[in-house]
């Protein structure tokens, strides 16, 4: 649209990370800016090697750029695998069509499959802005999608992303709609049902805002990064596998769209049934068990929105070709002792090692889970899966199977220890009536978990344990004795974080 | 929350513009980070001089902030009213409790007056991030807000700002929903109504993506930057102004939504109607009379949707007691001749000094507006108006009564000329049967309006012109040979500008 030829600006590396959000940053004197009339927030067109993205113009009235250099964030320079120096042309970012679609959602309407397709392929290559993105979810959200538009979505997401495939004709997964602290059933299960030989290729998150993801705890014990190729070795010789999903893009939308709900905090039943199927199906999955815990703290909250989920992740999975069976928690507490990557690493062990002191709670819950896994099968029932499970893990089979896993991912790892603990005790005696996920979660963050492996918090009591006054209620794991501090300053503000009453 | 006295940041000043929103940006090593949990997009706690705001976290991680250094966006920087190397300390946000209400407002339900009120404050004191406006205007979008709603934000947006009083009873003014270039009546109605004796204190903005504002093309003509005892003076005096509404701060959460809505470019009826009517609210209007051209390239496209909005803003201002009166008006083509301050400067005064070279449509369209406001009074009726405001015009008492404006603002100033000027031919002979409003605007942008006042695009044709081959269509103005060029090179590619049909 613009004469470009006289209008390059050289890039120049700022290495602000905006999230997912594109962003330019020009001189607000700059003769690009005064010619094409930009603003800030306008809408323009940056194009590198060829390459175009669409980005939001951020305006520099300081030194910060030199004349006739321009600045990108990281998301946008990753975009267009931008390197210092490199020449850049700017000019109106043509209409995204998509975005009328968006405005006709607003209006109420109906969105079809090409609509969908089109509105997810342009968020993926980063036409939208985190505006346009909120307003999106937004439309979305408050149960304005039907059954057909979700799949739509989902398949969408799915098509815009990577897809795996497996030679077994069933592959098992497992998810968990998060927010319990330390409910590490992940490694657990794929043990048990690898070694019963279901093939189960799982793929885990890092930490977003807990204290850890399973790809945090699992690195404790094992290298989870690992390509396609290597992680299909693994899956071939141990029909399991526990890595990072995160080399892989598999529905890169998805990514992108979790930031902005996360700032809303809108728990949009369409993003989410959309958010879990399509990294499912983008992962070769044809069955799937889905843990929902339930609780005030948890990211469920009532059995009604429960009952809600599970009936849509089971309805739009079965439209989709794959077999999604969610079951319910208790959401109340969390479970395990250890919360951050270390201490749920050593829960997971002592399951799978049948310790004597190993959390009941875990144990039962991967047992469960996994018996639901065998259950897929119309020839086992539940209670027939959970006791194939639980001879499995007595058996030490699974624990057999998990230490080839992690030979396979290229070597088992010890398991590393905080140098600073602090024992917090309690002030009274009494019972415990409640906990709360969320503050439990935010004082192993401020020790230190997810990024220092073995800070966290170490769990001594759970909902009905009978304490004395000074009896340790929980231990703080940290690698320094200033975030130590940190944590234990904030817990003087934070009271409820396990709640004691006098009987 | 945090202990705040170990977490000292020292401000550095960045020059980032991100429009509205309020940004931090923090080294991704810092202790503060680190020790908080936070993420590049966690909405932080800033506090600077014992004031507070809540801002996006942008994280660096090139050497542009120093350790120990963070930086903020202009509008975070303007709202804490910092300086450079002043201490802040930063912390989790607390949770904002009206962004609750916007989630059930997403669920269908109806805001209540109070939670309006707290949604529009916590607007205005920059708590929302512009992925939560975008949610709250999406929100509110598609006909979801009934009247009562409507009624209730627009108050809430009142209460938040400035509010001017008058002395007279009766207090007229004028608003124009854009989208057409050269539309300047408003100099014009505010001489006649003012002449007449009607009180009408005209409050103006400056263009924000057209090639001049009201504020623009006044401020070729006298001075329009007046503090409010000024505009006071003024209207004491004279009845009438024609200054620019930015130094005073009316209805402040409207500015902040307005870049929010642009960037999704939705006309949400309920936004319009809270938008326009708590600007007149605030500027103590009684009385409002409002231009309203319906065509296909300008703000109103169809006459269904002209009419709908009309409708609400005149029931919902009579709820707010206010009168509001819309009159429709052409909307296929541009105003005048001129598009640019200083071009449009030159129609106003041909206008108000009865030229006979003076653009008819202009001259009648003021005529029409202005009588329709004398028409406010249940004495006279449109017809009646109409041939006051003629009289008042013809004699020349409308002239004087502009001139008269401006030395009370500081004096008349002589309209420059651009030293770069070019014909654009017509390449065939025909008829003109349709322009362009937002290519024409653009081009007037390309050559350097607004930022230029000489700047423009002056129109030797309009809708019906027979033209020759080579016969001038339009001479671009600018202010340096490079924008003139740059003009040029674009309009190689716009073709469609003005549309001409062989007959």
């Amino acid at each position: 649209m613009t004469n470009e030829k006289n209008n390059f600006l050289t890039l120049k590396k700022l290495g602000i990370d905006t999230y997912k959000e594109a962003v330019l940053y020009m001189r607000k004197d700059c003769h690009v800016c005064a010619s094409e009339g930009f603003e800030a927030h306008s809408r323009v067109k940056v194009t590198c090697h060829q390459q175009s993205i669409i980005a939001t113009l951020n305006m520099v009235s300081s030194n910060l750029l030199e004349k006739g250099k321009a600045g990108l964030s990281e998301y946008a320079w990753n975009l267009l695998d931008a390197r210092e120096g490199d020449k850049i042309t700017v000019s109106h970012a043509k209409h995204v069509t998509s975005l009328s679609y968006v405005r006709s959602k607003i209006y109420g309407h109906t969105l079809s499959n090409n609509e969908l397709k089109e509105i997810v392929q342009d968020i993926t290559a980063g036409k939208y802005s985190d505006i346009h993105l909120s307003s999106f979810l937004t439309a979305c959200a408050g149960h304005r999608m039907n059954n057909q538009e979700i799949a739509d979505l989902t398949n969408a997401m799915v098509d815009t992303g990577e897809k795996l495939s497996w030679e077994a004709k069933i592959v098992v997964d497992k998810h968990s709609v998060g927010g319990l602290p330390g409910n590490r059933t992940t490694p657990i299960i794929v043990s048990i049902v690898a070694a019963f030989g279901l093939t189960i290729p799982k793929t885990s998150s890092r930490a977003i805002t807990s204290p850890a993801g399973t790809a945090d705890t699992m690195e404790v014990l094992a290298p989870v990064k690992l390509d396609l190729a290597k992680i299909k070795n693994v899956v071939r010789q141990e029909h399991g596998c526990i890595v990072w999903g995160g080399a892989i893009s598999l529905s890169p939308a998805d990514d992108t769209m979790i930031g902005v709900e996360r700032a809303l905090n809108i728990d949009s039943e369409a993003q989410l049934v959309a958010s879990v199927l399509s990294k499912k199906i983008a992962a070769g999955s044809t069955h799937v068990i889905i843990d929902m815990p339930v609780g005030p703290t948890a990211k469920i909250r009532t059995p009604q929105a429960a009952k809600q989920i599970k009936s849509h992740l089971e309805s739009i999975g079965k439209k989709l070709g794959i077999t999604v069976k969610v079951i319910f928690g208790d959401g109340t507490q969390p479970i395990g002792r250890g919360i951050g990557p270390a201490l749920e690493a050593r829960d997971v062990l002592s399951v799978l090692q049948n310790d004597s002191s190993a959390p009941k709670d875990l144990r039962d819950r991967a047992i469960k889970l996994s018996g639901n896994i065998f259950a897929f099968s119309p020839k086992i029932d539940e209670a027939e899966g959970i006791k194939i499970a639980t001879e499995l893990l007595d058996s030490g089979k699974a624990w057999r199977k998990f230490k080839n896993i992690c030979e396979a991912q290229g070597g088992m790892r010890k398991i590393p220890k905080a140098p600073y603990i602090h024992d917090y005790l309690s002030t009274q005696a009494g019972m415990v009536i409640s906990m709360d996920n969320r503050r439990i979660s935010l004082i192993a963050k401020l020790a230190g978990a997810p990024h220092d492996k073995a800070a966290g918090i170490d769990l001594h009591v759970s909902l009905g344990s009978k304490v004395k006054k000074n009896e340790i209620l929980f231990t703080i794991h940290a690698q320094s004795p200033g975030e130590l501090k940190y944590a234990l300053d904030h817990l003087k503000e934070e009271n409820y974080l396990i709640e004691i009453e006098e009987e």
